[in-house]
Parts: C-alpha cells; sequence; structure tokens
C-alpha cells in the first residue's frame, strides 16, 4: 500500500492529520452550523440555497456562490419534475456521506480506494404522506445501501472500515437516530 | 379564497383529489421505492443519479433524463466544493418536503399562498464524525426551520396547516425518527 504520495485517494492527508489534531486541542473549533435557505416557485417547485456556514471558530465565506438545489415531484406525484423529491434528495445525503467518511477512513488507514459506487432504495408507504392513514409512517420504513468498492485492501479490512464508516456518518446517524427539530411558522 | 381555477398554487386539484380517491379504493397503489446511484469521484467528491422509481404498482419511466447531484466538502472540510455537503443535503431535503406538504394541503383546503420562504440550520459537533469522542453523536443534534409564509388566510389556518405539513412529511419524519438502515459491502 503506497501511503507516500500527498493525496492519497484524492485527500491531503497532511491537512486530515492538521484537522484531527487540531479539533483534539481545541474542541470548540469541531463545532459546525450548517444552512439552507429554501424559495417556494410553484406547486411542488422550491429551490433551495446553500453557501455560508459557521465551523472552525468563524464564518466561513470561501464559497464565492451559493449552490441551488432544486426539489419537486415527478407527475405521478403531482409535480412538474424540475428536480429530485425530497425522499431521493435523502439518498442523495446518505450516499453522500458514506463515500466522505470512508473516503477519509481509508486514506488515514493507508488504504487505497480504486474505485466505489453506491446503490440505495428506499421503501415508503404514501398513505401517510396522504394523510390517509395514522399507523402509515409518512416517512422510510427502511432504506437499504450496498457499497461496491474495488481496493487492494483486504476484504477484512473493507469490513473494519466501513462499520467505523457508518458508526461516524452524520446522516446516517441523523436517518437511523432521532433528531429534535424546532420549527415556526411566521405570516408575513 | 379563489378555488375553482384549476391549479391553485400550481398544482392540479383534480388531479390531486383523483390520487387521494385512487389510494383510498387501492392503498397497494402508495407503495413508492425511490432510489439513487452514487459515484465516488475522488476525495469527498461524488455524484448521485437519480432518475427511476417504483409508485402506484409499476415502474416510473416518466423521466428521459436522470438528476445528478454532487456532493462534496468545502475547503475548510478537506473537499474541493465541487457541491454542498451530506449534512446540507439533508437541509435541503427537508425544506423542499415541507414546502410539497403544505402547498398540497393548502391547495386541498383552498388557501392561497402568495410566497413562502423557509430559514434551516443545523448545529452539529464535528468529533462525532472525526472518531474523537465516543460521546458526541455525528449527526445534527437540532436542526431549526422558520417559515415565512404570504397568504391572506388568517394565522389560525396558516399554523394549523404547518402542523399539518409537519405531520405527514416523509423527511421531517425521517429525521426526527429512527429508520432502520439496511447495508452491505461488497469487494469487486
Amino acid at each position: 500500500m503506497e501511503n507516500t504520495e500527498k493525496a492519497p485517494n484524492g485527500v491531503n492527508l497532511e491537512a486530515l492529520i492538521g484537522t484531527v489534531t487540531a479539533v483534539k486541542s481545541d474542541p470548540s473549533l469541531a463545532r459546525f452550523r450548517f444552512r439552507a435557505h429554501n424559495r417556494w416557485v410553484a406547486g411542488a417547485h422550491s429551490k433551495t440555497t446553500i453557501q455560508g456556514f459557521y465551523g472552525t471558530g468563524k464564518e466561513d465565506s470561501s464559497r464565492k456562490n451559493p449552490f441551488v438545489l432544486e426539489g419537486d415531484e415527478p407527475p405521478v406525484l403531482l409535480g412538474g419534475d424540475a428536480g429530485p423529491n425530497a425522499v431521493e434528495a435523502v439518498l442523495h445525503a446518505l450516499a453522500s456521506c458514506l463515500v466522505v467518511g470512508l473516503v477519509y477512513n481509508a486514506t488515514a488507514r493507508g488504504i487505497g480506494i480504486d474505485s466505489m459506487e453506491l446503490e440505495l432504495e428506499g421503501d415508503l408507504d404514501l398513505q401517510g404522506f396522504l394523510g390517509l392513514s395514522k399507523s402509515v409512517r409518512p416517512g422510510y420504513e427502511g432504506i437499504r445501501v450496498i457499497c461496491r468498492v474495488k481496493s487492494s485492501a483486504t476484504d477484512a479490512e473493507l469490513q473494519d472500515l466501513w462499520t467505523t464508516s457508518q458508526e461516524i456518518s452524520p446522516v446516517l446517524d441523523i436517518i437511523r437516530n432521532p433528531v429534535p427539530v424546532f420549527s415556526e411558522l411566521k405570516k408575513v
């Protein structure tokens, strides 16, 4: 396993070690606040703008332009299909999260990843969303993830890496465990 | 409140009523399976492709092209900033979901929405993701949502609408309550 290059798996290993060391010495640097702003367009269509966030003790202003994410529903769910729907976006968030955790931890362990693909699916009974049944939850009943990795590491090393990736995954934690959500509607 | 137009709030009211009626008479139509495919690019960067899904008793093939969502991390989190990160994508999913539920229920109730914006923020302690503390959860400690609505409806009508929108929101349910996730890593 070649581990002397500066950016194995495309990750700056020195910066990764530096971040871990910095947070160990000052845990307040680990406090992050992420934000999103959403504007309704029409029907099921809305646009989310994501740019600034707080972290490492300061406001981050490195993004010169915001990211804009479209949300909509497909025609069968009465939308105009301008973007994936909200529960599809959850699958994206989960995949993206698991990838980052796996790649960062692989890099820290000196494991090279040649390629990686994830397949995700989630089952949902629309009776909950339609308000037709109080006993049917509106969200996913279950989600399945298959991660296919090409690597010269052993199967045991990869399984251990996968276990760690799940343990430290923010989005997997958000999905598997309760997160308090405080909400407020204001008439303007 | 004008409710005789065919698409109040940009929602096809006849289709909405038709969907509810159809699912009431055959609840199996409400079973949906959503999917996502993610491919790692390099470092924290991955791309999620979203296209087909199963619902209303059949595979949906209405989308001629897939949606592609980019996931990455900002520089301070060792990424190349090719897209919002995974926990920011969660905020987008939540916003998009609440908007759809609110607009559909408003339409069913004959409430017109003139405009709507949502502000979301979530607090996260990176010590969990970095594996530096077993007592710090990797996911959000809490999320706040403020929904600002312009409408001629009364404040009481809008608050009731907001309550319903939360009760039937798939993504809010996924975030507030546990969802089982089955995962598997395969070496290829």
